[in-house]
């Protein structure tokens, strides 16, 4: 998990970063560039927690013939995700 | 802007949040709800900047004639944010 | 099955809709709102699928033990999908 | 705007694809991969069309001064494209 952790510290510096250029009245386009970016790296963050969430838990729970409800709550974050 | 800056710092804080949640080693799924959350805040900040930048520099280049290009550049930036 | 396939005809005929928008020249804006309607729509028949495939192929290969492959395969159409 | 409509029609054909595919009882992955390309076909009609309405109707609007209302029709589609 600590690759993820990093991610996120640099999305926390990216973040902040956009801050710093909306204060210093940066080109629009270039702050949208930058927040699309960051959009980019949450999502590869959301995708390697939803490997790892399929590759245990609901692969446990499959196993243990539990499978209905960790499928359900899967689908309806994955729909969430997706809006 | 001041009220863009304040959105941005609370995204901020809610990525650190999310690294706090990935070290405590919390529930996937709940995470999840809290990236999916981030991207939405981070959506709604980049549709009120691309809306300050159609009012403002598209709707100048236009007026002086010179859309062409402004228009191609938001079109372009527009895709990027749809992926 | 039976009710994607209806879910399915119903998108056709609502591209062949917007086909016949086009042709009449109809505003813009309308269009937009019709195709966004359609993407809805098909993003729920992909979930559907998606709910389909995790249900049966995946659980029965995670169940089998051969759950690995399956799964990077899910969360690679997953990736696509929410390009 | 023929090949707006001819884009429309490659997508009609792709759509009655899918509900063979999904008759012939196809691999559920085969079949979203499929579904994920209806999806980015439709959302590049979707800009060829915001395109064209920016290029004309918004442009018109801004430079008889009326562009407020018009730019807020712009950017409510352009969300619930983006959802």
């Amino acid at each position: 998990m600590q690759k993820i952790i990093n991610r996120l510290k640099r999305i926390e510096g990216q973040v902040r970063g956009i801050q710093k250029m909306v204060e210093d009245d940066r080109y629009c386009v270039d702050i949208l560039v930058q927040i699309s970016a960051i959009q980019s790296a949450l999502k590869n963050v959301g995708f390697s927690i939803t490997e790892r969430h399929i590759k245990h838990c609901v692969s446990d729970a499959i196993k243990q013939g539990e499978g209905k409800e960790t499928i359900e709550e899967l689908l309806n974050v994955m729909k969430q995700f997706s809006k």
